[in-house]
């Protein structure tokens, strides 16, 4: 028999059996192959006519249906699920051999799969997929990482499939060697937390602290949408806003228990960025809200027991309604640039810590369509890096700087007014402390410094003259000495 | 030669030289081995009149002297070099022999060698040690964690040695089995992070804000110490706050560049509890406020395109300048409940999940002196274990909870006049974010769930009946199936 198919698909669940009938409605011969063949009858059956599938029943059989040199995307669940097919497809494939992992894998996992696979004259590529299962089907964008040579090969490919941005650029690029790609889609995600947990903040507020109702607040959303705010987690803030629970007729937000899951990839971004020595505040606060959302016996013990304290309503004085609602938005916008920054902040460093030549502007570009925060506000972004005016943060393109200066007075009084009214806004509240301890002309760490000195002898360094110094506290005469040049 | 040195340590660095001299202070006979013998024979110079110390050459030497079953205690840097030593210990060694391993070792780390030791007949127990050098020399805290039997014959000798509470307590327990004792020397290094950032935001608040002098903020954390907020890292910093530079005259905290350096046990802290899905928000704000005044380029960048904004100078309105300073007080006081009560809170999710039997209110009491946040309030905090109210957390006991509620319009008063002045104030407001999060009847992660289910069919639970459900978004009728039990 001979190889018919120019790509392969291996899992076939909603993601996999997405790419590949997106790639076979692109003209691509897709060999299929999942590890129950029930799937892979299923969807034979179901969309077999929707373009040119070539079932396998075996890996071998897979591999077979593949011309070379042969190209296979793995769909299948990250960790060892992911380990064992990539053996599965080593075993039979050749040098020259491409395996393109389209899950979620750990950006580590990926670098040392893509040196094991290399020894073996194998091409890895870890490619980031991002918008769902409806995305995959109908235009993700992908972030793949790898060779030139791989990504020589797979760039027709996956062009054909990409979402296209509305000036028809296909949101897909080729990230860097090994994990780059993998690893900004992780940053992708945890910019994403930070995104709808200040929606959610937003929302809390006007919901709690102005007692409007879900409706209302969907409408504010919608009007939202036609500003710089404009993206689809904000327009799918709106729907759900507006729908009604099909049981009860009640606002859906309503019947939905408030517990936030989560599957990995904001804890990654955040513990990465602590690794990297990257302040993600923004990232780092949402996913712990995530995680105090989810704890039950806290909450539920905070309700038996309950605090003294403000119930959330709002004292507006002077202000309207209107221009409180106003002043939220600021706050989201400007907590928003700080999110992206900081974000952005992750991706340059990891690209100098592991040699990744990332192209920021084309990155933000490929956000622009298909994935899940997707905005027009990425065509600024991508501006502020073309134009090097965010080499250092985002937060100095003038855009964004005056962005921010605009907003931020509303800002201010957002973040103060829910501190008062006990409204939780960790978002907004430690996006502001970011930015105001990144203005500071001098910050209390030299306090920190001091102390640390005095304990632990860690030397601090002066003002007015190179070096590390230590004061010997423990003496009486506490005179400093230099302890390096 | 016969054995004649009941314990002995390896490495003759600071915190190793002065654990040396303690032990032999209080009448053990010490063996000492250091990689260089320049080092062993200078703490011979020095401090050899001290007790009864036998020096050793190589580590054959070093075994050699060590009575059966011997105890080593290893002193050296983190990492491979703590390898290295275990296996050349381990090369000399006897089944029943103990080492243990007192530097900063990550506690999986010490899981790994406790499991690979234990399988050649050896002790191996991971030690946190705390308070520095002039604490391992007059009395640190410490947290051992191994076996029964290890703890059996390790008790006297680190009784002898270790900082004794007011009550006379020793500052030693058997924290549980492999890693236990170094996870909670990290989550104890974690809580001193957020502590030192507390302090540096209410000095901030006080010299920007208030346009204090560094002696009248060391006067105002001098009256703090008799308050519950009695602690060293008080004590300390009304010390450094009135230190004078020895060469210009001037206040020391002035002289010294605002960079906090660290050394990654508050990283560990932040990455393990997300690990384990606690939120521990004043230990990430902390370490990110480090890690941000350490960005020179970003800081740089800021003072050369400077953001337009308030100054820091606090309008106190009709508040005097004593009341704000109250006001500040209790913040702290409210935050710095929130970050041992997440601290604590990662170390219960910990013991469960690593199968640790930790005496939380033991381990509250060994925290009273010889480490770095040693305070009375542990006093309180061990109470509240002791009674049971602590279990779900240390804010319901009412010691605690009425703490809180005393402080909370005032913690409220200084995040929100912080934010609007333009000082930052990460862990207050962050603590603040978290205690009102806890205690929202409903949290608006109802929203970010329902955004899950419609971009990525992530699925929600009801508020009035059990299972897992999901709205068709993307067909006309958007009706809900349930999707599991």
């Amino acid at each position: 028999m001979s190889a018919p198919a120019n790509v392969g698909v291996v899992g076939l669940a909603a993601m996999g059996a997405s790419l590949a009938r997106n790639l076979a409605r692109h003209g691509n011969a897709v060999a299929i192959y999942n590890r129950h063949y029930s799937r892979t009858e299923k969807l034979m059956e179901e969309y077999g006519d929707e373009g040119a599938f070539y079932p396998a029943k075996t890996v071998k059989e897979f591999v077979d249906l593949l011309e070379r040199p042969r190209t296979a995307i793995i769909m299948v669940k990250a960790g060892s699920a992911t380990d064992a097919v990539i053996n599965e497809l080593a075993e039979y494939m050749e040098p020259g051999d491409i395996i393109v992992d389209g899950g979620n894998a750990y950006f580590k996992d990926t670098i040392r799969r893509e040196r094991e696979l290399r020894a073996k004259g194998l091409h890895f590529v870890g490619m980031g997929v991002s918008g769902g299962e409806e995305g995959a089907l109908l235009g993700p964008s992908m972030m793949p990482g790898g060779s030139d040579e791989s990504w020589e090969r797979l760039k027709p490919i996956l062009e054909s499939i990409a979402a296209k941005a509305t000036d028809g650029e296909p949101c897909v690029m080729h990230v860097g060697e090994n994990g780059a790609g993998h690893f900004v889609k992780m940053v992708h995600n945890g910019i994403e937390y930070a995104d709808m947990q200040l929606i959610a903040e937003s929302y809390d507020i006007m919901r709690r602290g102005l007692n409007m109702t879900p409706d209302e607040i969907g409408g504010v959303f919608e009007s939202w949408n036609k500003t710089d705010l404009d993206s689809y987690l904000i327009e799918i803030t709106a729907e759900v806003l507006h729908k009604k629970d099909p049981r009860t007729g009640k606002p859906l937000v309503d019947v939905i228990v408030d517990h936030a899951g989560m599957k990995g990839t904001g804890t990654w971004t955040v513990q990465t960025a602590l690794e990297l020595g990257v302040p993600v505040t923004g990232i780092a606060e949402a996913v712990f809200a995530r995680g105090l959302s989810d704890q039950n016996v806290l909450r539920e013990m905070a309700q038996q027991n309950p605090f003294a304290g403000p119930d959330g309503h709002i004292d507006l004085g002077d202000l309207s309604r209107e221009e409180f609602i106003g002043q939220i938005r600021n706050a989201l916008y400007a907590s928003k640039i700080i999110a992206y920054a900081q974000g952005f902040n992750e991706i340059s460093v990891a690209a100098r810590t592991y040699g990744w030549n990332i192209d920021m502007a084309h990155l933000a570009r490929i956000w622009r369509a298909g994935c899940i925060i997707r905005a027009q506000f990425l065509d600024r972004i991508s501006e502020a890096f073309e134009s090097g005016q965010a080499d250092v943060s985002l937060l100095f393109a003038p855009y964004f700087k005056s962005g921010i200066e605009h907003s931020e007075a509303d800002w201010r009084s957002v973040v103060a007014t829910s501190a008062k009214s006990g409204l939780p806004a960790p978002v907004f509240s430690s996006s502001l402390a970011y930015f105001d301890g990144l203005r500071a002309k001098r910050l209390p760490a030299a306090l920190t410094q001091g102390q640390r000195d005095l304990f632990g002898a860690h030397t601090y360094g002066r003002v007015d003259m190179p070096g590390a110094y230590h004061i010997l506290w423990a003496t009486p005469e506490q005179n400093e000495v230099k302890i390096s040049d």
